[in-house]
């Protein structure tokens, strides 16, 4: 198996700095570098020590790496992987942390076709970004979903696997379509719809922002912290993640506008059903350790 | 004004519970008596000290009290009140903590015209319910909104409005239409979106239940905790909230049909400029206390 001794981290956000003091945390062996093409941010990247060496170019950042991951908007992940290729070294693997997989194969593909590509999604994040964000525990009993394209070095693949695990993420490997799919349900509509309440409710003439912010705690606030999420970042997921996206959606609005029709026919047998139904869902998110068994996430009741 | 002495609570689950048990920790002097019609409640209840006296009926429960208050879901209101009318002592304040106001103002009118019937509604809550669901910090720094009917006695408002007070709550007077309205969009939408995307996400024949499960923490985990609320008192707030909810899902789905015609079109700067918006309103929610500032709502990330 090819052995990671460096790591490059283009982008120092909220991913790439997580992945930075994850490293630094749970296999210090491994030399890491950064870059990120704003100044501001290599300055507090390097302040807060999220790599070993910041560097001021990428190609000077991917010099010696083994594993270079790409953490910037998929958007992006192109523009990254061409500002790379030139300082990239032989044999190194190419990687990233994109919410979509389809494109963002295609675009290293096309901007590396001489190289190792493996696409890979570590499903976990925050509301927050920038390289203020970042925490070594990001990723710890998370799922990292590697999706390598078709005839992708089994030595690279089984490297970067890896390499998640040490990061104390649980690894799975799938198919780039079908995580598009899968990730469109559990993360891009819930962040849609979440966007979508925060903004309608923010607009209303009839109800004022000062009301809706008073009144959260009866279930806003949840959305509020979705809806506080990276605007690029979820702008790109939206656009290039398109045809899923616009799929699932399709089956949300038809799951809504029947219970529309419930309310207003007054069914609440149907209502009552799904209620019951999706507690049991809950149930298992807490049994396979997704999240906090606390109620209301644990958040303090402060006096 | 009124001196509230003795509270009777009728309905001892996750509000009838939380009121017992903060009326013991902040206002001792005052003697509280419950009822619940479930024997099992009923038993939950006196093990865990929710209230003084734990009655086997409604009547006996509320003998003494000069404040009765119903924590019942509101499709049960009119029937607790007439429940506990034989019983009521002279000048008693009946009141509740149901999510829909108009509702109860008129149930409560109903069954008990000759008493002065104050309806409320405390802005707390977890997803989960029963007698060991209550705890005394539930009210502490949230809104109560009640909603007098016109003319309301101005003594029990003002004895009404101490009492929650005492509690650790923000008090604020409202009219119940406008009540009803506010809170479709703060609390009643929001449940309605997030069991409809857990129920359709369940629903998928090309994503597996256990696939959405395992992927949850993309967003989708903390629609399942809202989900997971008590079925029947959310069906019974759908029901009996029904013009203001479907006016306001409405209004979201023009929304989200925008936003599908943007995502659809490629039009980034639609989705760019609403994301940002929404990230503001996030930052007032935590300004005004209604929410943990911590990321995640400061779920632990263990190694």
């Amino acid at each position: 198996m090819t052995a990671i001794r460096s790591v490059a981290i283009i982008g120092l956000g909220l991913l790439g700095g997580s992945i930075g003091l994850a490293i630094k945390a749970r296999a210090p062996k491994i030399t890491t570098t950064g870059y990120d093409r704003s100044p501001d941010v290599r300055a507090e990247a390097a302040a807060r020590g999220l790599v070993g060496a910041v560097h001021e170019t990428p190609e000077a950042a991917v010099k010696d790496a083994d594993l270079v991951i790409l953490c910037v908007p998929v958007g992006a992940m192109e523009e990254a992987a061409r500002a790379i290729a030139p300082g990239l070294k032989a044999g190194a693997i190419i990687s990233d942390v994109g919410s979509s997989k389809q494109a963002v194969a295609e675009a290293l593909a096309r901007a590396l076709p001489d190289h190792t590509t493996i696409p890979a999604h570590p499903v976990a994040g925050t509301e927050q970004s920038g390289p203020q964000a970042g925490f070594a525990t990001l990723f710890a009993g998370r799922w990292c979903i590697i999706t390598p394209p078709e005839g992708a070095d089994p030595a690279a693949l089984e490297a970067l696997s890896a390499f998640w695990s040490a990061l104390g993420s649980k690894v799975e490997l799938m198919d780039a379509a079908h995580h598009d799919l899968v990730l469109a349900v559990t993360s891009h509509i819930p962040h849609l719809i979440a966007y979508t309440i925060v903004g309608t409710a923010s607009d209303l003439e009839e109800v004022t922002e000062s009301e809706v912010i008073k009144y959260s705690a009866g279930g806003f606030r949840d959305f509020t912290r979705i809806a506080a999420s990276d605007p690029v970042m979820w702008r790109d997921v939206f656009l290039t993640n398109r045809t899923a996206v616009l799929e699932m959606l399709g089956r949300f609005t038809e799951d809504l506008t029947a219970l529309q029709r419930a309310i207003r026919s007054g069914d609440g047998d149907t209502l009552f059903d799904l209620f019951t139904r999706t507690r049991a869902i809950r149930r298992q998110v807490i049994e396979q350790g997704q999240d906090d068994e606390r109620p209301d996430f644990g958040r303090g009741h402060a006096e």
